[in-house]
């Protein structure tokens, strides 16, 4: 990779429109970060293909969409309570808290004394804290969650008898997760607030090796894909010791970032970890009964888990490129167009006539039926392209006199740079061959 | 409406997989609620019917998807910390607390003592608090979002910084807010933890009538595009002293819910209170310049506001119906077809001829390409279509001996009942103008 492409990855997504510093006007708050026009596109492109491809287009995966704050004893039953925790070193000085294994040496890095760490205070449970109702008080205590997985545990039951499944079959999962990291950084990569994809994989336990191939093959798919370059991203075996409390074997998906490997995916086998202690927690029976055999049982459990943020930091990496050509330079983002935020642009030739602008506007006002498309009509063709080709729209359609006379336009592509004229009345169904024919 | 809609409605929701009891195996959370395998289907297409139109077919308005965490001096700013509270009462007797407005009379509708009420209590506002990092004290104090609005004042910079924007122009966001109400209910209409979808419009000050009156009639082609009875909706002006603190005008769109009229969506019009609020505690410059004259002013807002989950409820309420002729019986959603979760149903005549199931597994999988469509081979094919009926699938696709024969296939239609038989290769043509050509 490029020197500095955090960097740059950054500069642009924030100059273009696509991500923000959260709070920004107020200093922002500790790495926290907004979605703006175009990076809300990317973002939601990116949701809306995972859901396409793993709940429309699957018979054996159902959608739900559940609470953050849910009740309290599904995080006793899930270990988080007991778990999901970071200890924590309080520097002899300045009395400063870190994450313990961000101390490696015995300087503080506040106040850069050497007086060394305090081991014994408590563990620091990563779960937000609310309180529901008006009375502060440890009743009323609730979590934000920190994995959209347990709700798929929790309405199990509901979907079971509301809906006609086989095992094995899925429920997926899109939504938001708060993990209160003592130390949150590299841009969208850790936040204390991020998007997971999930799904729990309900099979039988004797099966569980052969599933858990197919979901890190279907993890490799995704990754290929989405346009994540497949060489950057390694498989990390988990060591039992560093394995989740719920884990008989995970894997992760590491990406080369810039400031080093880590993960982007993850797969694990959670046994039937959960929805055994969620039945002697709930003191209800979450048992499956096979509708051939009869015979009921506890459903074991493959979790294959996208970061939905992380998909768009690795997507932003390697779809960013400098291209010099002469003395001509350009930064492409070779977005996949499913992707891209604007599927085209559209430009008259000249801003100052009013019958470029008129059949400009009616080939905009047509696609945008179909497709989100851009209009520019400042400057010259050759910035339009330019700033098209950085926030990665594949298409840029211009209409110029000659259009007038035949009804075609130019259009030049993002990547090869090339460009072809055609007829108006041809140019949904090119956007439509161009855009969704791959991938699909 | 007929009787015990609510009841009917909560069931089938339900029954169907729409939407369950949030926790429900713990014995649920205080009204919360998870939209099932149908609901969140429902509730998706209500999003991207309402981000399609406010923002992908419109020049003047961008999208953003913000922290729900944000810096706290954002609710200073906005007054939500001073002014967003209820008045608590505590019953003399048991202690206990409700909203003071509950309490209309003596008795506590906990203890049932007639002892009255300690309103000395102090107001409780109906943020919920975390804390962010390790250490729960009041420096680390933050909140959840209780509405989505305030995002799009303070990225307001961000935005006339990185994209091109005129005024008049809208920022808009669907997302995640969370009020700690003390007394949510009635389904999913008041819940703690709700979806809102907003825009912030931004105007000169002198036009603020002319935009409040043409967000009025937008809100209302929006009830109507959706299918929710607009005879049902009422506008209520808002008098002063009820009006939030910030606004200058209010109209809600009341609906009649089976429980009551209750505020379905609102419009306000906020002033310039936002952004003048936001420069001032931030101290960066929110002034607008425009780009002809050179001329520097805060903008004012109009702010139309939509609840997703209450939009969801009304559209469900407004399709539901019970209809019996002769001996039978159905009950029908007559959702539109965008918002329909399956857009066809795919039946085989019978489920145990080998030749009936593979081509009617092929139309399944050719559709799936571009719809979301069902499959179901149980039972008879009255009993198919009642259950489609009930989950508003719009088309019921039969693939019997005749289609062996000659490519063609029954379908049914759920709202007249009527029959015709189509070509296979037509269904994917047949089915884009059914489902998209209405309401676009």
């Amino acid at each position: 990779m490029m020197e500095n492409m955090m960097e740059k990855i950054v500069s642009l997504a924030k100059r273009r429109g696509f991500i923000f510093p959260g709070s920004e006007i107020y200093g922002g708050l500790a790495n926290s970060w907004d979605y703006g026009p175009l990076g809300v596109e990317l973002k939601n492109n990116v949701k809306k293909l995972w859901w396409e491809r793993f709940v429309h287009r699957r018979d054996d995966i159902l959608g739900i969409d559940s609470s953050i704050i849910m009740n309290p004893k599904v995080w006793e039953a899930s270990g988080h309570l007991k778990e999901f925790k970071d200890k924590l070193a309080e520097c002899k000085n300045c009395k400063k808290r870190f994450k313990a294994s961000d101390t490696r040496n015995d300087t503080c890095p506040a106040c850069g004394h050497k007086s060394g760490f305090n081991m014994e205070v408590k563990d620091f449970n990563l779960m937000f804290q609310t309180h529901l109702g008006p009375v502060l008080d440890k009743k009323a205590l609730v979590y934000l969650r920190p994995e959209t997985a347990q709700a798929m545990f929790v309405d199990f039951k509901a979907i079971l008898d509301s809906a006609s499944v086989k095992i094995p079959f899925g429920i997926a999962q899109v939504g938001k997760a708060f993990r209160n990291e003592i130390t949150p950084g590299n841009f969208i990569f850790r936040t204390r607030e991020f998007e997971q994809m999930e799904i729990e994989y309900f099979i039988r336990e004797k099966e569980w090796q052969k599933y858990f191939d197919y979901w890190q093959e279907e993890i490799l798919k995704w990754i290929e894909s989405v346009g994540i370059n497949k060489k950057r991203v390694h498989l990390v075996e988990v060591k039992e010791r560093e394995r989740a409390h719920y884990s008989k074997r995970s894997v992760d998906f590491e990406y080369e970032f810039p400031f080093g490997q880590a993960e982007l995916y993850g797969l694990a086998y959670r046994g039937d970890f959960d929805l055994k202690n969620h039945e002697k927690y709930s003191g209800t029976s979450l048992k499956y009964r096979d509708p051939d055999t009869g015979e009921e049982f506890l459903p074991h459990v493959i979790e294959p888990t996208w970061g939905v943020d992380r998909s768009v930091l690795a997507i932003l990496l390697d779809s960013y490129e400098e291209e010099s050509k002469g003395k001509e330079k350009r930064t492409v983002l070779r977005l996949l167009p499913q992707l891209a935020p604007y599927k085209a642009a559209v430009f008259p030739l000249l801003a100052n006539k009013d019958k470029l602008i008129k059949l400009a506007r009616k080939v905009y006002e047509d696609l945008r039926g179909n497709f989100f498309v851009a209009w520019d009509d400042r400057g010259n063709i050759g910035k339009r392209y330019f700033a098209q080709d950085e926030i990665g729209t594949p298409f840029c359609l211009t209409v110029d006199f000659e259009s007038l006379e035949n009804d075609e336009v130019t259009v030049r592509d993002r990547d090869s740079m090339g460009q072809e004229r055609i007829k108006i009345e041809k140019l949904e169904s090119f956007l439509h061959d161009k855009v969704y024919s791959k991938g699909r």
